[in-house]
């Protein structure tokens, strides 16, 4: 059985040119990543942009990030589609394509009629068809659906789901979660922000939009809390806030971005409707990077 | 330049079977409804599911539609995706297959991103590719953007710009897009329960779920509006208050195909993650029919 | 038994002066509209900040209106508190201060604790003991709490409960109440941008800030809707709407007493935590009223 | 300068006994609570019900609650109204009575004019004037407005705000407050699900309502945490999430009472509009009671 690996796996960016897929920026982030102790990769999660693409394009992404990762990177890809069909439909050709796991975000669309019921049996036609492992993705702020403590400890108990990224940012459903989970049951902390907080409660890893780029940051984080060293493990966590605020809440998918792209890595365009940061925004980006001491170039900094 | 027409559009159901669109049952229906006074239909509308289809499929259900409507029924297709791009892909296929305009539901899945000025070079984008008319699409409840009437009101301004569909339930909003519009710009009330009002405000039709099961009796609202028969108009739109609730905000997509088929359509399977209604859920359903007087087959009730 | 009046009733505003009650500038406001052709006054309401006030306070207030109101005005005080004890001293006391019903916002603090039955338990005590009628108000944009069609249908059976103000926006709700109430329960809509529509889905009349600054207007919109002039009702509802939204949802009670300072009233100043217009708010509210052609002095405007 | 204690601090209910305050059951309970190494006692907060209280019955609840405390138990009354001046009188009245810091909820019902600017004027305004240290009360569930980190840390410089309760559940927020006070202002967790997570990243105590039933185990909670021992301090707090559950929100402050009485306090009815909790919640409350190991007098507990 695949073992989700424990740590920190960013939710990598897929860069356009052009409006299309440019293969050779997103190689070369992944090869400035593959120099560092992250766990793996998520392609086409929230941050991936995964929602624009279509299942050839996933396919496609999903393929470069296989062959760029280096040997032990584990490779999760975001297959979530409003219909269950289709998900089925993308989760297996992501497998296909090199993905170990599928992330799957609820369909959200007909909110009011995603009851527990209609959510567990969704996930679980997912899991019963897909080839690799399902993950459980809970993010309200994009998807309005709320996960309950009793749907996803039912799923847990299902030979092929197995573990949850959980971005509503209660950590007290967290602690539900890890209360009773199965041990096998991996619990990725979705927040950056909450990082430290979901790790000293216990949680596996982080799966945050933070690690594009702060990496070894967020994999200090991950390693002080297993230590036991809380207060180094604070300073970290703290130094981050604005970084992480910034690239998330304040500026999504945009900030995350222009940040990279000032840190050295090659994140490209946004897709439409999506739009790039204006001045004022990236000048503010800048100053929360460099206030938080993250300027300089990345290969500099994972040596 | 095509005008949008005036009076009631059902947005139409699209029927599964075994989990691909029932083209037999597709067309039955609307040649129920080609026997009343409907003014168009909408096809793959958020009651038609469009959410869940391929382009393909919804290409499909657009031509089988555009074969099956009887001389003089305006043709809407429902085809906004979460990207600019593939909406405008859509938008011309669907064009292709028939569709007299395209109603354009907004992004959403990065809401916090969907600015005015998104949203307004979305719309702008779609609009100057697309070959027939894009009517705006206002839905928080499935698409959770907020449409600011600054933005209306400058997106009707763009000659490919027809109108829109205002499903917000917010009828100040209403009131201030047709306080503002051009009189080319057509307004259709997108709430059954709120038909009357915004008719009597000056709305130019309803786009309406209701209309898939009392097409006759929305047709009605709306010529009693337009006469001043203010009277006779809230005893029929009081008289469907029950019904509207319980096929919209209550049971949903599946609540509106089961009153479908108790009415004598043929609705067909909802699509996964949907699920049927249950046996309490129909009974509910059933009685709200025969409280409301709708009970009986269609193609008696419309002779 | 006492019967509610129909027409429009403003919700008027408590002049404050170094933090006390403005007997004088009170009095001057309710001589002016005295001239016109309102229904009565609704004193100590969401717009006469009965919230800061002591009970003593609301007892002098109401004391104040019932003095100065011209004959024939009706006399209408908000009461409502957290507690029902409390509730019921204020609804008594004001009782005898003259008033001639209460309104009664409800609790909100605890609120997912406020179900129907909680709610119909608290008016039900409330209209028992009060002797005089109880007016519902339902204002989930102040107090965050949802009525329910039921449980509004149920408290409208009670004898000494006789109307209600709907200020929730939501016009489906109201037409529901519309549709299953007693004749004698009165239903007053809550939004000045709804005063039209809700008038023409049959609600009796409306308690709207807006007939504070445009008590004629709102008058005339009343009886145009009443003889079935809609066009004309719809010119002025419509050119009402800016400066409904810039009293009310733009900028609060300190933007109604900057527009009633402007039109010629003695709004006095508004009590703290609620702070006054800035220069840029006052600058745009005299704009907006311009627009509208509400500016000369009132008297003028009523004669 | 008066220094807020570390620890923790239940926000201790207030007994009612036909609809007045039973004193005997308010000091039965402290002595109780007298034994175990709680930090001090929140009189009047939202557990307190002080929303449904006068000044009066305030100050004679907080002068009971001096009274009865244990030498060196620290003791904080609840003191939030609407009105800035109300809010000044009660916290002065409250000072005299003798409690030894204020805690003040926001005003909230007119929560979209509650601005920066507006809350940071009424929270010095209060502290200007209050004899004894306030300290800020978070709590969007009951009072519906958002404190930002800029508010927050802006008051944090001000002589007499020396801490704040932080019930948003938040903790990125909290991690933000954390990060940028000074040593001296306090940080309370204020959600009993969140008490370690809160404690781990560096919050001083904890004013749980969990507190009410679990002293002791709050407290070792707080112990474990400070002496770095994480796993029994999860052991621990994972035990109660249900419980804690139970009495916040699935059943409120009545189901809190109800669970007190079971444990062998004295918690008394709850004032309505508040309703006590029918058999089938009590049965529930119980059950959960039960499996945390709950159940037994707490004199022989607390030994």
């Amino acid at each position: 059985m695949t073992e989700l690996p424990r740590g920190i796996i960013p939710p990598i960016v897929t860069p356009f040119r052009g409006g299309s897929f440019d293969d050779a920026a997103f190689r070369a982030n992944i090869e400035i990543w593959n120099r560092t102790s992250l766990a793996g990769y998520l392609a086409c999660g929230s941050n991936g942009e995964g929602v624009f693409m279509t299942d050839d394009e996933i396919v496609r992404v999903v393929e470069a990030g296989a062959a760029a990762r280096a040997r032990g990177m584990f490779l999760l890809a975001g297959t979530g589609r409003e219909s269950t069909r289709r998900t089925i439909e993308l989760s297996r050709r992501a497998a296909g394509a090199g993905a170990e796991a599928v992330l799957v975000v609820p369909p959200s669309y007909y909110r009011s009629s995603m009851t527990d019921a209609a959510l567990d049996a969704h996930y679980r036609a997912v899991a019963d068809a897909s080839e690799v492992p399902v993950v459980l993705y809970h993010v309200p702020k994009f998807s309005p659906v709320q996960f309950s403590t009793r749907l996803v400890l039912g799923l847990a108990g299902h030979p092929n789901i197995h573990g949850i990224k959980e971005t509503s940012g209660d950590l007290a459903f967290l602690s539900s979660i890890l209360a009773g989970r199965p041990t096998s049951f991996r619990v990725y902390v979705g927040s950056g922000g909450l990082l430290l907080a979901g790790l000293l409660l216990g949680a596996d890893g982080g799966i945050v939009a933070l690690a594009n780029v702060a990496p070894s940051e967020c994999v200090a984080i991950h390693d002080l809390a297993v230590a036991g060293k809380i207060e180094e493990a604070r300073r970290l966590q703290f130094g981050l806030l604005a970084v992480n605020h910034t690239i998330t809440n304040a500026h999504g998918v945009a900030g995350l971005k222009h940040a990279m792209d000032v840190l050295g890595y090659s994140a490209g365009e946004v897709a439409p409707p999506l739009q790039p940061v204006g001045a004022k925004e990236a000048a503010e980006i800048e100053s929360v990077l460099e206030a938080a001491g993250l300027r300089g170039s990345p290969s500099r900094r994972h040596v």
